[in-house]
């Protein structure tokens, strides 16, 4: 027989992820967590859309933040993924390194990965618990009908650019989280300090917007980062107006403009989509949109040629050199 | 434009881990690393296999591991959960966490799991990369005809406890390796070294035991540690003679007697296949262990009951409390 254990891996993963109600729900899980590796039924006719994404406490997120946001980003960034490729998000694998098996803490984390997780019908099917610094690594897998998936490099020339939703919330959100910028304006700062924290990955507009839209990646990097990716996938220039930029209610009335269009531009963590649609069908996107509440703003467009342009009234402007990339 | 890059994430892995003969060899990846999440076709009349495993430097493996080896135990553990259900592998996606991108040591680790992905013919189809304290953690994904995979539960009253190779290898050279051991005899060090470093996953006598086998499981945390779950998936107890445990001619040279046995027990990491098979099929298992040039050995069998009973020469044994727990 095997010893007691104190908070072994397996333990912990049924502890605190294993949901009856997540779980059980969804007639495709074979076998969850609990043996070597889980058994999943893919829907017939059907691609398999699968991605990974790393949080490093104090490089992705503060080292003080709240169990619970760490949970819900974790997962949040990696839906946000299969929101870019308007895919239907099913299952869900999370390794977690951790210092210690603090179990507040593990209550809070797994509370806000499995709230997130329960909101899109994803079953976490298998996990793995390591100690060391607090590193959370989930892969995500999803399915789209066979041949449907929105990729970067299906834009086509006089594609009109859009995003969703508003830009640089979640760096402002980090800037007053961590204190490098304060207001007296609570409403404004616990609105954007939420948009960092708990992130909406565009799941459900992802998947309207399938058949849509020509391209699509999701905004983790910030635009300066990330449309130059979608540009070079297509084989095409990107023109954005600096000035289309979608900014929040609330990141206006803080009256930061110069330091909301760097946000909006290289902060990153925003999680919301950057499209490319053909002008005649743009009426029919801004439909899907408005049906899911959620703002669409054409910014730009594509052109023959290559590279990112940016005008501001008319001019070319300077962009902030590059977003974030873990090793620069 | 984004500004130059030093080495960011994107190019990394193109670099370092994006190999045409791997990737562009199954005609089942539709889209690789590059966007934001893989495409992949899977067979018709298949379950998908999934697990994740992680490997913390420090933890798993000494701090001044070869980076060759490293890659290779980091996707080695993962295949073997593959191993274990009787899946063939297919695709995997890796997060790397990493103090820096140091190009000579990413060459050894990419160097260590792509010759190893390739030797399965796995698909690295995603990647994501961290700085911070070295870990990684791969998912790996494959599949299996519907419904003919191994589970740890399918094991029934009367099956043999089978193994596959030898056990105890990989505690050895992990001793030997980090100085707490020492010997004259080179070749068995080497050996045993080998077998710590660059541990060898049953792939294809998983794939071979299917049908055979009523049950099966991987040896990541030493008998001691994964046979009760066996046992306890399958609600039966496990009755296993010590002496029979399965020990390399490198181990036995050694002369270590009581600590060989132990490692076997206990030490885990040999990775390689424990399986329950009625005794009418015993034959069978050994033909296609014999045929891949694999041991397999008796140790024990499944009666009604529970918990796991050690015996030696014909006495009850008393086992290592347990086998490796990350947070024991």
């Amino acid at each position: 027989m095997t010893g007691a254990k104190s908070l072994g891996e397996f333990e912990l993963i049924d502890r605190f992820f294993s949901r009856p109600s997540s779980v059980a729900a969804r007639s495709d899980v074979i076998l969850g967590v609990g043996d070597d590796a889980a058994l999943l039924c893919m829907p017939a006719g059907a691609d398999l859309v699968a991605a990974v994404d790393t949080v490093v406490a104090g490089r992705h997120f503060p080292l003080d933040s709240d169990a619970r946001s760490i949970g819900h980003r974790a997962l949040a960034v990696n839906l946000s993924d299969i929101a870019a490729m308007g895919a239907t998000p099913a299952w869900a694998t999370l390794a977690l390194t951790m210092p210690r098996a603090d179990e507040q803490w593990l209550q809070g984390f797994a509370d806000g990965l499995m709230a997130l997780a329960d909101a899109h019908g994803v079953a976490l099917v298998g996990g793995d618990t390591t100690s060391g610094h607090l590193t959370v690594s989930i892969q995500i897998m999803g399915h789209v009908p066979r041949g449907t998936a929105m990729l970067r490099s299906g834009a086509r020339e006089g594609d009109l650019l859009v995003v969703t939703g508003t830009l640089g919330d979640a760096g402002a959100g980090l800037a007053l989280v961590t204190a490098r910028m304060a207001t007296d304006d609570r409403a404004a700062s616990d609105h954007l300090i939420e948009r960092f924290e708990y992130p909406i990955p565009r799941v459900q507009f992802g998947i309207a917007a399938r058949g849509i839209a020509n391209a699509a990646m999701d905004l983790s990097d910030g635009l300066v980062g990330d449309l130059p990716k979608l540009a070079r996938a297509s084989g095409l220039a990107a023109h954005v107006d600096v000035g289309r930029l979608p900014l929040s209610r609330a990141m206006q009335s803080l009256g930061w403009d110069d330091q909301a269009r760097d946000w909006a531009l290289a902060a990153g963590d925003d999680y919301e989509l950057l499209l490319a649609v053909p002008p005649t069908r743009l009426d029919e996107l801004s439909d899907a949109a408005h049906r899911l509440d959620l703002k669409l703003t054409a910014i730009g467009e594509l052109r023959r040629g290559n590279g990112v342009h940016w005008t501001l009234d008319g001019r070319a402007f300077s962009a902030p050199a590059h977003g974030y990339d873990h090793f620069l």
